[in-house]
């Protein structure tokens, strides 16, 4: 954990304390930074990533943001409060995980959505965990966007890993293999294993071939028909890499061939308008990678705002936008 | 304004000289620099943006420029010259934008096409008054790429502004507003009194969820349709931030969800063939930002190009290109 | 040549020595080295491009790599041996090129497919007529990927350099002008002289605005039908300044409006997948203009993967992939 | 000004605000930022400044930061508050400049010492101006660190701007000339006429190659020996750009050959401890410019805290540090 | 552990292999990576830091390095290997030290000299300690280069971290207080605490206020007077952050106001030269903050190799250089 | 060489033409550029050199630059005229070097003194030796800063390149042995049998440790004593590696341990003022590798310029400088 970051709130919304779970209650959205990159297998400084979502941003801190595509401004419609940082030490991921899954599950027996601000993808792990406790293991779909599958057996020996929070999660029963949605898959793994085990599962998976062929929307359409059934909502998981890295360069483990900022907002915006999100989380985001334009984190930004508008314009009676 | 950078011309065409109206008569197109980054909200580089278009190319620095997709050297074509950069200081916005103003006076009243390369967005309020100045207010239609509408009413407390250009245009009747063609917007901007005003001004916006759904072209086909009516000929306003930022990080506020470059140069190319061009700028390049492949400033560079390029084909009677 | 790089092979294969040819005989394919940037006509280091291409990638080094897309491992069907640098000495051009074509004929004599690491595009020269000394002049289609033409009757007043190695292939009979097929052209070059002189060789160029208008897989399908008539197979050189700079910003003549990387990788396996691949250089790579996400050397990284994982899907029996 | 800054204090002190000067009533020291680039002559950025020196450290934010060398911890000695940036419209620098004089006024009423974050060199006018208005007119000496005399008639044709600051001082009286010292001068700037009007001054310049000659310490011997006559105390205005720019990269106009940063971290500190200190500046911190390593931006954050780790041990009694 | 870097040795040396000891049975000189941030407090990048230092060099990759200064070189006086990296779960913080413990205790077995290339210095605990268990606890004196003591009682609650592994060592007994020299100490921690058991424990530090006053020269002989007695040898421990992170920006907890790299490759060669050393460590390098001229990692490297060529000149009876 | 440059002069110096002698003819100096990286052996990039050290100034381009340290304007004093590039083909140093030496043999022609903006190092050889076929083989002394000897006897089997300029300059005769002074080296290159032909020709080295041990000054003194015997005047040779890495990044092959810009400005102030510099070159910038300060070409812009105030006070009878 970088404690010598300010303590800024995403964008400016008023600040919630975890320790006082008061207060948040009330809130329909409660934000939460996960500063960890203890999980990761490549390139470090996902630990710097939430105070980069938080502030990357040209427009005034604290004021509001009218969606110009969705024409609603979530900070209107939703009570929107920011908890402060998990305290996640780097070199002990059992704690930092288990402390993440604790406070997930605080904010979700409030009622209000957490959205999770990475950290690098072992997260997932405690994010959904958190959620699905509230609601009921296998009652909770996830959406997940990224270039890689995270359904490896284990990572440098351990269970816990960017690499295994989505078998985990299977394993668990937090999640039904079934439900497990995974868009943009690309690149050189995993190997024949540990495929036959997401096909044993159920896993379903929809990888880049796929979406050029067949469209992105046809894709989302197939998923969003699953995800709509036999659960109490969804759970939108979005790895940055899941953009291609020439647009998308600050990242731990970039794959090239995947989609376009556009098209991942157009599919989160979709998301958050058609089904009920239940949680969020936004990760992988390492800041050092980035570039002088810091594109990648204000992309994330993005990526959040995004959710938070369909969210308000589905809550405001309008599921498919304006 | 940064008088230490070399007096280097836009890809070496031959100098002009702003205090001898002379020297650029005769000439068809005349480029003009506007290093200004005074009215800019946040990120500011951008009066560092003339010196970087102008230099941005691995051609022969003087030579010949033919275009493979439209078959014609702009450079064979037309007279281009440049007249170097307008005196701007930084700290007196509205001095600055005036001088800006009377130069592009001066320039259009040769017939002379001026080409404004900024500096941030605040100068299409002189641009385009300018232009309207020669050919008669309300005669001039605006084809304005961006990621923002930049009709503000003020911005910091000033009438001027980056923010407030397209505004202040279509209030001094410049420019009418149904004639204001907005195309790329996107974003957490503007709230619902800036919206109510660009309504009742009729002002028309081709935003990116609607170029998405209707296809670009389309939304191009509908715009100089509109372009076409009622004016003399259009000032083509582009702000590099109208491409996404994974493919443009070198500006000042930017807003992921935008068009690729290509689209953008296929944009271009198509205004200038198929529309009379009375004059053009390319705003918002920021080179700190840019990292060390400079793209954005070699894209800042071929949008004018290959407007130069559509206006040559147009003129050799090649309405459609090759 | 950087004798100072360690000496690593790409993606961790087996090496091989340039000295003693029976190192890698048996092998399917032989990587090379050929850190050259003595052939540029502007921003230099592509010397530094083969070490950056063999290292860039975040999977294990010297583990599987199973495609998720083509679902095959290339490590497992091919014998893919890396057989270092070449030694080419960056201010003698004539005699680095023909040390690169010696190797390029050793290795060809073997019947494994050579792939080059590059080094500016004046490496092409040396690489397809080295396999075509082993296959017959006019016997190898080249697949050309790349925003510029390279048929330039000279550069720099010498007969070689990476703008004019294309033409000289075809001058020596080694390439058929009607078996150079040349996908992604675009820009501001070259002028008429040398157009003349590709249509009159019956060059085949599919330019950026057909690609946009037909459909990429138009293109290709039509430019595959060439390159199987009459010839004995292809040589795929790739240019990586056919990608977008926004997405491919670490090279040394960037020019805007090119292809996505996705639509290159597509392409690439579209080609090793349908038609039989002879050799392959994938050139222009300069590290120092990639900033700090390195994108540029992971895509290149990863547009040799894609080949290798097209042919071993090819020679498993499965041309149209999964 | 930036607004899309969060509002993070120096170190996180104690926030104070501007509009109620209650709030930093009883404070020893008033933080203030100005977020300014507008008189500044080449690359800008300084208006990112501010927000740069109060957030560049590694240690605990919020906490504690005892001196290793001078043995006081500046936040247990002295109440630091800081009261946010003050508005400073980029494209009007004498509104910008009038604002920050006015705010200064009001700071120094209380008692408290102004600490101003740059911002360019211009805002020394309104900084040491609005502690005059305080003491009195030429009772305050200009300890001034920088590469550039500051000392031009005008700047861009206007009487405001960063090269112009110290004359300004100097012709309204609010500084003697002769009590204005500047120390590590160098580089090609100015000419003799500025010159002249420097020596008829009796301004007394300390530049680099008497440093070299006789030893820094010997030139703070007798540049305090002055300054601590017939005054009341004295300015430090410091521009990051008396440092080499090899150690201090991140600045506007870098001239080579400047202090180490253990040089002037230790004149700042000889400075605090040994005269009474009425107000301070760091200016000109670029962060644009500064590198992935933000060096500069570390300095400066440094410069500051070393200045009141000096008041606090003089206050404590303690004018030679330990 | 960052898998995914190619196995090369310190600037070409033989490889070695932790799981065979014999196969370093001979060697002087064994070099060891330790590729971990888990003990980071803020910035990471530490685990690219052994790739980084074993391949930043412009000379031949595996040839000679015969010292200019020294007259000696030490590939030819020494049997230096390189062991590769230790395994160390980003994750798991002891049970990363404990492996790098056992990996030095069984180096130091043999008789070579261990140099540890870090790695952020969480590692000085199980380095140091793995020597004492050869040489018996209280037997090494640790020169320590560096910018902060790392005395501190815990780190986000845990014992181990980059700022406690100082502490560790001497209530652990390996290193007496009163042999463990701190050198280049600065800035704003640690608090009156952790002065104090400093001061209990008779740990010697020479500040940088010190280092000015008294010339470095001066301080290292007064610490290589103490370092001499009543201990078999020196453990050498730098942190890179000991030198001014103008000249160092590739560190994660910067510290202004230090050696330059010119003082400490002295220092080092002194060290090496007029102590034994029975241990080295060089930590906190953190590419990723380094900037594109790769500064620091080319720092890391030298101070390995003026460290091995003052040991070499020693051995060959050169105790004071030529 | 870099056709993609505008054509801008040093700091805005009057352009003369190499094609017209008659252009430069009364000139004092004549600055020429040597864009040519083909000579290096590790980082390329000081093909962009010149155009670097042409424009890297924050003063007005075109203007005047009186030194402050040594009161004189060398633009005031000296007739200073750039004659642009020379051309260099990039693949064949023979050819590129032979063409620079004939340009400087016709600029020495004309009493002016050339100073040569590099390009890699290799161009000492021509630089040298058009002097010396002026004045006479043997009757100028070389003051060469540097890390390096660069007297190897060949460079990837050639005779040219930038590690044996030096050796062919004392082979050829053109410059004796005893007359060759170096200042700065270091680090760990060459071997015995280099420094053996080097000491057999009475080459006179000045070490780092000796400049440290000695004073800077007092080996100046030494030099300079040397280089006023039995010749004519010197040739000044600035490698700026010969400055730390940490203070001039952007370079090709960086040694750790140098001079300071400070210390390395001096030495250049006081060889021009107290020797008759017959010519100059600056060599080994690498823009690539400078970071978005561009420190190092700033300071190489200062070397020059420095050069120029001392030769100008000089001739203005000021040996001593002011």
């Amino acid at each position: 954990m970088n404690t010598s970051s300010p303590s800024a709130t995403y964008l400016g919304v008023p600040a919630a304390s975890l320790d006082d779970p008061r207060s948040f209650s009330g809130a329909d959205v409660v934000i939460l930074g996960a500063p960890f990159d203890g999980g990761t297998s490549h390139r470090p400084g996902t630990r710097l990533g939430p105070h980069a979502i938080r502030t990357s941003d040209y427009l005034e801190y604290g004021g509001g943001r009218p969606s110009f595509l969705v024409s609603v401004d979530p900070f209107t419609e939703l009570r929107v409060v920011d908890a402060g940082d998990v305290f996640m030490p780097p070199g002990d991921i059992e704690a930092a995980l288990h402390r993440l899954e604790e406070t997930v599950v605080a904010v979700a027996a409030t009622e209000a959505v957490p959205v999770v601000l990475g950290g690098d993808h072992s997260i997932a792990l405690p994010d959904v965990t958190g959620v699905a406790r509230g609601v009921g293991f296998g009652r909770v779909a996830v959406l997940h966007f990224d270039a890689h599958a995270d359904t490896a057996d284990s990572q440098f020996g351990s269970a816990y890993g960017h690499s295994t929070s989505m078998r985990r999660l299977v394993e668990s029963g937090a999640v039904r293999g079934d439900r497990l949605l995974q868009i943009g898959l690309r690149g050189y793994w995993p190997g024949s294993e540990v495929l036959a085990w997401m096909s044993a599962q159920g896993v379903r998976t929809f990888d880049m071939a796929r979406v050029v062929r067949h469209g992105l929307d046809d894709c989302l359409d197939e998923a969003f028909a699953i995800a709509s059934r036999d659960v109490d909502g969804v759970f939108l998981s979005v790895d940055v890499d899941v953009v291609d890295p020439g647009m998308a360069p600050g990242t731990g483990t970039p794959e090239p061939g995947g989609l376009t900022s556009r098209e991942l907002l157009h599919a989160v915006r979709r998301c958050a308008l058609e089904l009920p999100v239940l949680g969020m989380d936004v990760v992988e985001l390492s800041p050092p990678f980035d570039g002088p334009g810091e594109i990648t984190a204000i992309l994330a930004n993005r990526i959040v705002l995004e959710c938070l508008a369909g969210i308000a314009a589905r809550r405001a009676g309008d599921p498919a936008g304006r």
